[in-house]
């Protein structure tokens, strides 16, 4: 049986992929060893809004008061919460499945490895029907995995269930009553938000300065200051350095300190799945612990493609459903390319963040001559109506001299629907008299882009 | 003193175009009657907002067990929300006052006619200080007041406090035991839905067949679905005959009903504000009631403008904003068009409605050859963690044979704060291909658009 494409891995970028291939006539064989929807589905995305959500719901009861809302004996029940996230990813997971059944993809269970036959072309082996597969394509949509860095203790803890992943933290019973968290990217907030709301004591251990890596720094600023008014600690400029067995060991200010905590989520990042696919036999070049790519997301040999986490670029399930379509694209003969610049992200907290294009910093760095547009959320009419001293702001970075619009950031609810607006701007480089334009419906949080662009200067 | 600009009404038209007049050199007076902020802020758009989230707080808690999430003794304080209502009012006034300050706009609080002098000019004459003020242009934005319909019984149970127009039912210290509502516009049913949380009986009297005017039909059925879950009566086809005491009478199917009720809200739409202005002295056209106008926003004298309720077009608050700027621009010397086809239409109900271009029925009445796509919002991730049992939808309308997006129209939550996104696609005439590159982040509502977009078979 000769495929037009082989998908291995079925998590948002590989699954996308099979589905718009599917509809565009190819003849596609989907491979997955685990559970089709991959990290994001299952230990990801979506469990994770399920979670902060319910925490929405009761840090606004607990808030409700400031609204005029009372309510007494308010309890959060994490099982309750957790059986539910099961249900909804159960219920993901079944669409996915009819979609692809109703396009008639064909799904294996397996794990796989590419091999080269006698002559020297690629195939694909898998384990669970010991068979080897041809196809004119491959797309390598494996995704990654939370790294455990070398640091005393750290691989010893997670074997004995002290410290936890991604993964595990959405598995447990029972909130902690006291959590360590080692980093402070969207993962690391998100599950401080939940559990500190969950009841949990939290602590969070960031080696940089500053919270959420990238993140323009005022946005961090805010969102440090609101998430510490929530009762979060944060330990910024400091190091793990032991993970022991109810305590962890890190560092500030040169001075080693010991931290108890009943349970410890690392979330420094996550490493390209790159293991046993035979890369190295089949010629595909990696760099940095990744698959090395093209703007045709296609490696190094021709009709072989990585998307998706493994290829290192941006590890966001919505950056795989884009490649997936680039992938596609290419193999049906409509030249496609990925641009990576302008890609939201977004964090999910409670306020949300939402960032796209050149931050302040990065704009500068670039020898931009911009402007700044740095506007309280409270413009918004919508905002004060509905966050009672909230400090939220919406930062506009601006070229002067081509007058485009390079990038929008903001921290307020909402920011993460919000957001894809300004991308379609940024990507554009929409000029701002146009930008000025766009009629955004009152009263709502989405104008303050608006108000932004009101206070341009030039 | 001759001024470059005067403004006649400083609701959200009046106070934006004083504004961008004044940070763009014109020396600018302001004239209000009432309170600055108008209509919108004073009595609708950001009052009806505050008490919406609170009783969207309540609804959730209420729901809450289904996500894990329980509270007892749930109460909905309305005295307190009105006060909070009217502390939102006053920053979002504050916040006002203090732009036009900065801006240097000179503002009067006076009612206002336009007179014209013994050489023809047109001028201002204000009543609080009894002046008569020149200026090159005028704006008018007086806005437009709730109708009271010639129907038996409706004046007197005004003049009584028995029948109650959007204005006073914000007043209203104590939710009534039962409401009637005539009218199921925005207006109507925002106030539906607030009341119906607050404990009140509510019961919808609506002449079309189905609720919410020209909204697609599609989403008009679901949100009226919604409604009568949250336990919202509604008669559809039916007529309001007469308002007595304590009761209304209507009809249905040609039989009069009594129904018994505590208030009586009118809602049925609002007229322009055009009495007492010297319209008919100064020569300026109106029609149907409206201050009839051209694509600059300008009546039929040069340097005379109707902006929002009064120019008797969309009656919205975001198209008085872009009617002002369009306006100024046009005074400025840089030429502007209003363009009122892609405006969003939203409502803040519980799920909310949010709207742009085209429906099904309006693109076949104008003979588009078109695909409308309807998608079930159970397709995005994030709906589904944060709707239990929700069946919100999303439908794209297609122009088939130029593949560019007609309309989007969304029933669930953040589609108010997402529609925006969607009416740059359409008024840019966005073709399909380009908006499947849009990168939605993942997981969001908005990435429904997306969804939509894949199932397009053409």
């Amino acid at each position: 049986m000769i495929y037009d494409l082989i998908i291995i891995g079925a998590g948002p970028g590989g699954y996308s992929a099979a589905l718009n291939a599917s509809k565009n006539g190819l003849k596609t064989l989907l491979i997955e060893k685990n559970k089709i929807g991959g990290i994001c589905l299952n230990e990801g995305c979506i469990p994770t809004k399920t979670l902060l959500y319910s925490a929405k719901i009761f840090d606004n009861i607990q808030n409700g008061e400031k609204y005029g809302i009372t309510a007494e004996n308010i309890k959060l029940d994490h099982e309750r919460i957790l059986a539910r996230k099961n249900k909804v990813i159960k219920t993901s997971l079944m669409g996915i499945k009819t979609s692809l059944q109703k396009n008639n993809v064909t799904y294996l269970n397996s794990s796989a490895k590419i091999i080269k036959d006698e002559n020297g072309n690629l195939k694909v082996a898998t384990v669970a029907d010991n068979m080897t597969y041809s196809s004119k394509n491959i797309i390598i949509a494996t995704g990654s995995s939370p790294i455990l860095p070398k640091i005393k203790g750290v691989h010893e803890m997670y074997a004995q269930g002290f410290l936890l992943t991604s993964k595990e933290i959405l598995e447990i019973p029972k909130p902690p009553k006291s959590l360590a968290i080692i980093g402070s990217g969207a993962v690391g907030l998100e599950m401080a938000s939940y559990f500190s709301s969950a009841g949990a004591e939290v602590t969070v251990i960031e080696m940089l300065p500053k919270i959420c890596g990238n993140l323009d720094k005022d946005l961090s600023d805010i969102l440090l200051k609101n998430l510490r008014k929530k009762g979060i600690n944060f330990f910024l400029g400091s190091k793990l350095l032991e993970v022991k067995n109810n305590s962890i060991i890190y560092e500030e200010n040169g001075e080693a300190k010991e931290l108890n905590c009943e349970k410890v989520l690392i979330s420094i990042g996550r490493s390209a799945n790159i293991s046993n696919l035979g890369l190295e036999e089949a010629g595909i070049v990696f760099e940095k612990n990744a698959i090395a790519i093209n703007e045709f997301c296609e490696t190094n040999i021709k009709g072989v493609y990585a998307i998706g986490d493994v290829n290192g670029k941006l590890m966001l399930a919505h950056t795989a459903y884009r490649e997936a379509d680039v992938c596609i694209n290419n193999i049906l003969g409509k030249p496609d390319k990925i641009d990576y610049t302008n890609i939201p992200s977004v964090i999910y907290t409670n306020s949300e963040v939402a960032s796209v294009g050149e931050t302040e910093e990065s704009a500068k760095q670039k020898a931009y001559d911009c402007e700044a547009i740095n506007i309280s959320m409270r413009y918004s009419g919508r905002y004060l109506a509905e966050n009672e001293g909230g400090d939220g702001i919406c930062k506009v970075i601006i070229d002067k001299s081509s007058r485009k619009v390079l990038g929008v950031h903001m921290v307020a609810n909402y920011a993460t629907e919000i957001i894809y607006g300004a991308e379609i701007m940024v990507q554009n480089k929409t000029e701002i008299d146009s930008c000025k334009k766009i009629v955004f419906p009152h009263p709502s949080v989405s104008e303050i882009i608006r108000e932004a662009l009101l206070e341009i200067k030039l």
